[in-house]
């Protein structure tokens, strides 16, 4: 039998109303890949009583017990406390955790506090989980024929740990591994998805069939138990040939990663010249290791000023057609190229909002250029949602062109 | 007393990873209004036997149980199957709301089904609280001594239900609202603040402290009920002593928010010169609206050839002490605020990793420089964690180092 995994989440900001629990989507989806879902989420204060409670109904019900947050320095850290409680327990000094806390402080010239040695706490028996991304390991310690993981709350470090040392025990722990299949798509909405697929999906045929719609992106997913491989393999096979056009990968990654792979594997650059999006781009391409090499920087030019002294988009054609336009689009693009000598430019101009639209410009009008010697290409688009929403879905589409005209053939 | 109060949220989708749950920030955000907060939020399956058992627990504990999800017509909505069976009631048909679903779809051309009049199956004894939204209306029904709210699942119409009919019954219950003061912090460590604060925070004052740490900010919160409003401003006070130098708002909001406020009441201007944190300053200054007032515009100088071209560091400089370096991240910021003819000039130069550190200048160490009329200083930092991380961190204290230049006295 599938192990049953259970989550208690813990942490006065979940409960305060001040930020979402994304513990259990971030659980549940890895989960997910393993054929598993999540039994049951518990979010409950950080008292220790209270938590201690949740740990032993929890261990009542699933064979897995999965406790975020809490395991800091701080007086309402008490998640270690409070499980210790819940199957009686001991708390023991980690001393390598505690070296190599001390180690990391001195380094980064930080004031040492024997208080913050609580971090280095442990339930004495467990085994300890390397955090890469922050101070707090997790841990995990078997009890009865149950297992318990600590893990810290900082969403980044609960997946780090999630994906370090969860994910790899309980893909032991799993029977029967279902086929899965993913496409990140960009620039078609799922409605759109849908309708390009078979009725009601793939009926009869045992693949079911998952979407995550994100801005500007669509991921679905293909699972089926081993016994249907043929008819998943088929149903690989027709959105393949249905949605191909809008897939940037096959495999859960972001569009910058595909982008800067493909740039480097071309020896190709990129410059950007970003108004309405104010860095977003140049910040996507940058999360990427390694970007120094295809990434030669970018002008933010928000003020029109910029765009006519740094970019040497005309003042008159500023005036003419207005800097929230294609002309201006393709006028930062190929200015931006050709000031930083790279094989493509990006010019990004619109309006983000909530003001400055206008009965012609509306708020959410976005025009995206990239220049090359592909040629030069400019795409309008209108956006809705809130500033953010309509920031991020213009640098999506941005890097979208980008991989378009990249793709067309090699540069001349 | 204050009523305390649970949500039951149910929903596969809540457990398979698909979407977040985001009724229990909902909820938590209105009760903080009420100042309360939620006791726990418990997710599960759309199980009917589950779900009753977790209804009844929640009776167990608290006053009022809300129950989200699971209100609709299809054969896995068994909300109201499951707290009947809870609580022992009988489902009868609301006939108004019948009547009402029948004239909506014939208003809208859908086809009738008996099985749609399940939208209008209530707790026998229940009050019907509209759906000014949706198709389900919610229910409330008094069990004991104890409220049970029944509320649709998406969130639109879970808000919906929540802001026209709970929260007006809480309000009414309301005894006391506690004292309340948030602290935001840049530039400090969660364990930091820990250190600077009394000896286990403020013991037997009645003040409570929550700590929410994000990459380089930390928020505060102290809380007492109104019995011990001295306690509590005497906790304030020796906060805005002790943490007063890294305390950049009294409420929650971002600094990046709180820094285009302080430039639009000064008349003030910045332009940002950006290596390695690759525009992610200008993303986030051009999140707010308004932005454009304050922020001109800025140059992503990944590439040294731009810091040499676009900003107007000597190269020899930079052949003579590297990029990243105090020097450089000061002729950067020079550079941008006399180009764009901002009043503040920001630099940042560093090593964002994983690759490019040296025994020297490791992975983390970054420079970050303010001109203004002010003068012009520059910091260092030695930075920890993965790429992202680090380059936030730098972002963080880009705007920190801003925010304490400006504060300084108004330009000449």
């Amino acid at each position: 039998m599938n192990p049953t995994v259970e989550l208690v989440s813990t942490g006065a900001e979940l409960l305060s109303g001040r930020t979402v629990n994304t513990h259990a989507q971030l659980l549940a989806q890895h989960l997910a890949l393993l054929g598993l879902s999540l039994a049951r989420d518990t979010t409950i204060p950080d008292e220790r009583a209270v938590l201690s409670a949740a740990v032993t109904e929890a261990l009542t019900r699933a064979s897995i017990v999965v406790v975020s947050g809490g395991l800091g320095a701080t007086s309402d850290d008490i998640t270690r406390d409070a499980v210790a409680d819940a199957i009686g327990a001991e708390l023991v000094i980690h001393e390598d955790t505690r070296a190599g806390i001390r180690q990391r402080y001195a380094r980064t010239n930080r004031m040492w506090s024997e208080a913050v040695s609580r971090n280095a706490l442990i339930l004495s028996g467990a085994e300890v989980l390397s955090n890469r991304v922050g101070l707090a390991p997790g841990e995990m310690i078997a009890w009865r024929d149950k297992l318990i993981f600590l893990l810290p709350g900082p969403p980044r470090e609960f997946e780090a740990v999630l994906v370090d040392h969860i994910v790899p025990r309980l893909r032991a722990l799993v029977e029967e591994q279902p086929l899965q299949q993913v496409f990140e798509m960009v620039g078609i909405g799922e409605s759109d998805v849908v309708r390009l697929l078979p009725e009601d999906n793939f009926p009869g045929t045992g693949v079911s069939v998952a979407y995550c719609a994100r801005p500007a992106s669509v991921e679905l997913r293909l699972s089926a138990l081993p016994g249907a491989s043929a008819e998943h393999a088929c149903a690989v096979a027709i959105v393949r040939e249905r949605l191909g056009e809008w897939i940037y990968a096959e495999s859960q990654i972001e569009l910058e990663l595909v982008l800067v792979d493909l740039l480097r594997r071309m020896g190709a650059t990129v410059a950007t010249a970003e108004s309405c999006t104010g860095g977003l781009v140049g910040h996507r391409l940058t999360n990427v290791p390694g970007s120094s090499e295809i990434f030669l920087g970018g002008v933010i030019a928000y003020a029109n000023a910029s765009k006519v002294r740094d970019l040497g988009v005309p003042a008159e054609l500023i005036e003419r057609v207005g800097a929230v336009s294609a002309e201006v689009a393709l006028a930062m693009a190929g200015g931006v190229r050709e000031r930083f000598g790279a094989d493509f430019g990006l010019g990004i101009t619109g309006i983000a909002g909530p003001g400055g639209g206008t009965e012609l410009k509306p708020v959410g009008l976005v025009y995206i250029a990239c220049a090359s010697a592909n040629g030069d290409v400019a795409r309008e688009f209108h956006f809705t949602g809130p500033r953010e929403t309509i920031k991020e879905r213009s640098s999506q589409m941005a890097l979208d062109l980008l991989r378009r005209q990249a793709g067309v053939r090699a540069l001349t």
